[in-house]
């Protein structure tokens, strides 16, 4: 079959479409970008990536970068076609699709990615995992409301009426995490619809469920244990979402106090990441990037719409 | 990438990943079946069809095709991994991967494929269709319930909570036929639960709302026109539904009385169709056939489950 040739690949089940345009010839419109990423009449993704030369992109796509040259650009679109500026998972897909193309040597040096949200840096990690900057996390509440731990509350549907006291966490989208109490509580939750979040952040927000499990000890020091559900702002509930793991991390950090540990394990539905938080404040994911398949796609097949 | 060789297809958005067995050498377990057709996990589908000579499958497999001996077997894998008789949609998509595979020339004569529901005849239409006999139709209710135009009740989520005349018909599997007033009924049924049907059938039913259009002429005659949307037994509402595109059209017919055409082109969510009754009661189904893309799959990347 002569036509495009794709990946499609997966970061803890937030899936892509993976396209290699090392040469920065590819013209993807909005319509080829839904077709691909439609689940029935294409390959099927959550959003598409395209690895391209940064120097083949726009002047205002690369704005972001400042003096930064990073020699590839992840070219990162919606499944409705849009731009976005970042996925916390799909980078690390990026990068497992920038290795298998020998594009980059990972036991050399960590990759520099161009993203419309500034330079992401991502490197090895052990069992395959890669691991990328994600930057510092802010709270808008005022220091008194993180010490009473929330500044905010939240009705989550299948939990009861009574509204819940949340945190809210900034990680460049907005977040607002509650901790529930145990496990069957987060079974319990009903994410077929946003929880009504009041105040009701003006852009909306994503909403974090999260059940703290203790802290395990590790040849390097005390991790601690979580896992959580998460309602994406305009999607609702997915299987990932890289900044809202980095949210919960934080908001969990808030909750614990002095003495808090610094490391992360969190379970979400589509699988295991790591959040480390730095002593900059800044904040790494870790987590894996598997390519499922390589195709040729056809691309007179796909739905024009 | 060294792995399975696979396609995705689709016809009327009904989608498969489809397997080139043609040496019968595959041993597809669940997990396999599973894994592959997983959309964020896999390649992603609503099934899997696996193209292998008839001669290698299973004693039992081959049981319905009796003194039969069709070339080729469509081996078809419901998502959760367990083996299914026959899929309308299916067959067709299976019949476009015989040709680029250049196992069959439909120019030639019609392609007889082996299922475990027995041998389906599959020829190529006009406009790169084919058409795909689906047998006889039968009718559950008696004669003069039909006469009447209906055995049961339907209460639709969405369309108020009187029931609505319903007329059952049998395509090898139940399905549950209500004629609604107009396009705007049908935009607002909710599909999101089974429709309550009385009385249930005992093993549950398919139910089709429909709206029929008249009909137009043709150079071969006149032809009926419908559109429809369809709940699946166990599954919910889908795109497409091959034998409730055939169980819709017998219906219409039905109601039309005598004097009724015996073509239809129904409208489904996913696409269109043409229904045809031959002379002999029996039921063709014509529609497309689209292969999206060839891939080669990392079999050691599906999850394990």
């Amino acid at each position: 079959m002569s036509g495009l040739h794709a990946y499609k690949g997966h970061g803890t089940h937030n899936d892509f479409v993976l396209l290699d345009d090392r040469t920065g010839t590819l013209d993807l419109t909005g319509a080829v970008v839904r077709g691909l990423t439609d689940r029935r009449g294409g390959l099927g993704g959550d959003g598409l990536i395209r690895l391209a030369p940064t120097r083949a992109m726009a002047e205002n796509d690369r704005l972001a970068l400042g003096a930064a040259d990073p020699e590839w650009f992840m070219d990162y679109r919606n499944a409705d076609g849009s731009v976005a500026e970042m996925c916390g998972n799909g980078v690390r897909v990026f990068a497992a699709l920038a290795e298998r193309l020998g594009l980059h040597d990972f036991a050399a040096a960590p990759l520099e990615v161009g993203t419309r949200a500034g330079v992401r840096t991502v490197r090895r990690t052990s069992g395959g995992w890669f691991t990328v900057g994600m930057g510092v996390g802010t709270y808008p509440a005022s220091p008194e409301f993180r010490r009473g731990g929330a500044d905010s509350t939240v009705v989550v549907d299948g939990l009861g009426p009574q509204p819940r006291a949340a945190l809210s966490v900034d990680m460049g989208n907005p977040h607002t995490v509650v901790a529930l109490a145990d496990q069957d509580e987060l079974a319990a939750a009903v994410l077929l619809t946003a929880p009504l979040v009041d105040p009701t952040p003006p852009d909306g927000t994503n909403v974090e469920l999260v059940v703290a499990l203790g802290e395990h000890d590790t040849p390097d020091g005390p991790v601690g244990r979580a896992v959580m559900r998460v309602h994406e702002r305009g999607v609702g509930e997915t299987l990932s979402c890289g900044t809202g793991a980095c949210a919960v991390a934080l908001a969990l950090r808030t909750w614990a106090g002095p003495g808090a540990p610094d490391r992360w394990d969190i379970g979400l539905p589509g699988g295991q990441v790591r959040v480390t938080v730095l002593a900059d404040g800044s904040v790494e994911l870790s987590g894996p990037a598997v390519l499922v398949a390589e195709a040729t796609i056809d691309l007179g097949s796909l739905d024009p719409r």
